[in-house]
């Protein structure tokens, strides 16, 4: 069957998380039933290069899927796009990748940015979209305490206890923190994540960023490869999957 | 009574707009219904310098409110900002004008920003923030014919009919028209605005945008002085009111 890649974007507010779940809407399940008339009417599985959880964000989400029907790629976009309504999920484009290519097992790398609203006023336009810290961080430190996390690791302390990897073994290629306006933006990128690691090493920054916990916390937390010893969780609504890169790399027709 | 001004931010999209009304939730009843406490019980009325349409946001909004007692600016702030929860409401800052200040009658200069998705695929994170127009636009054509409409003029073409104001003299100091990557922007600034101002004007550089209209038409559109010459009335959830000036400046003490 022929396999088609669909470049995804939606608010993550609304929905349960990337996966199908039967407490709630999936932004799977949004993308799977408006599939299903380019399928013969029959759902077809969609699966992603990440799962994100409930009210996590995408503006650059890769998923696949395989229909019973050769078609343009501009009128998958259209009729996907037509029938998810009113959800907030758009389908920003379509590809043709080859049939070994998958969404998740091909990734080489994968970023997210994580947004802190730090002022003393709730969030007003961004509720939803940010984590609000009222208490004034420092970025430069956080970003110090970031850079001691860089590189080939065990991440067992930033892992969640529900996490279903063989093994906690990740390479953290970038965690950048910089201060913009009342804004905190944190940006990481890697191959692959644990789950819940981007979330539980905010967290951890956060703590430094407050003066609560010095620059070379983290690392400690880090070697001690326990995640009772780090911060908390941060909450889904400040993170956003940014991008997925392939190799050979995919192309974006439309 | 000792008058307060409030800097104040929100989501259009739940709201019937500012101006209270028997069908919906208005900005104007959430800040009125939070402030009551701070004035022995009794909900205050709350004025603003600019009553947005329903589904308008707003980052930069000015209120005035008069309470029946001098309270620390800080506490009013955070006051408010606890008791208008869950709606997308917040205070930004609070300052003590002087008892002849009004919001709207003090106000020499206000700002909008207008966003258009310009791309096929719908909104997904946006959904609610922007004005999506699939067709492809020409920023350039728009904004050169933006320029036709600066200065002093009557704006009766681009006036709602529900407008209450006494005439349609206005002038029009900004009206910029850029892209930014799938984004096009309309910057506009002027004292003050008709009723749906801005909204007609964009929608009617739109129509050059799409190329069905030459540059030289939103000029003839204004010298005719007919609502019906222009375009549609652009969305209400593409527009944001971003800043008010007042003379002397408002200090902004948190």
């Amino acid at each position: 069957m022929p396999r088609y890649a669909l470049l995804v974007e939606y608010d993550g507010a609304p929905f349960v998380g990337w996966q199908r779940q039967r407490d709630g809407m999936s932004v799977q399940q949004v993308l799977e039933e408006a599939a299903a008339p380019l399928n013969g009417g029959v759902e077809p599985v969609v699966g992603a290069a990440g799962r994100t959880d409930a009210g996590v964000h995408a503006e650059g989400q890769v998923a696949q899927v395989d229909l019973g029907a050769e078609l343009p790629v501009e009128r998958v976009r259209e009729a996907l796009n037509t029938r998810s309504r009113p959800y907030p999920v758009s389908v920003l484009s379509v590809a043709r990748p080859d049939e070994e290519w998958s969404a998740r097992f091909s990734a080489v790398h994968r970023a997210y940015r994580y947004r802190i609203l730090n002022r003393r006023a709730r969030p007003g336009l961004d509720m939803g979209r940010v984590w609000h810290v009222p208490q004034r961080l420092d970025a430069e430190a956080m970003h110090e305490a970031a850079q001691g996390l860089l590189g080939h690791h065990d991440f067992s302390a930033f892992r969640a206890s529900s996490c279903q990897a063989r093994d906690a073994l990740r390479t953290l290629d970038r965690l950048d923190v910089s201060r913009q306006g009342e804004e905190i933006v944190v940006r990481v990128e890697a191959r692959s994540f644990l789950h819940h690691q981007v979330r539980n090493m905010v967290g951890t920054l956060a703590q430094v960023g407050r003066g609560l916990r010095p620059v070379s916390w983290p690392r400690q937390v880090l070697d001690a490869r326990d995640r009772r010893h780090a911060g908390q969780t941060a909450p889904a609504e400040g993170l956003c999957f940014v991008s997925v890169r392939y190799e050979p790399g995919l192309e974006w027709p439309i």
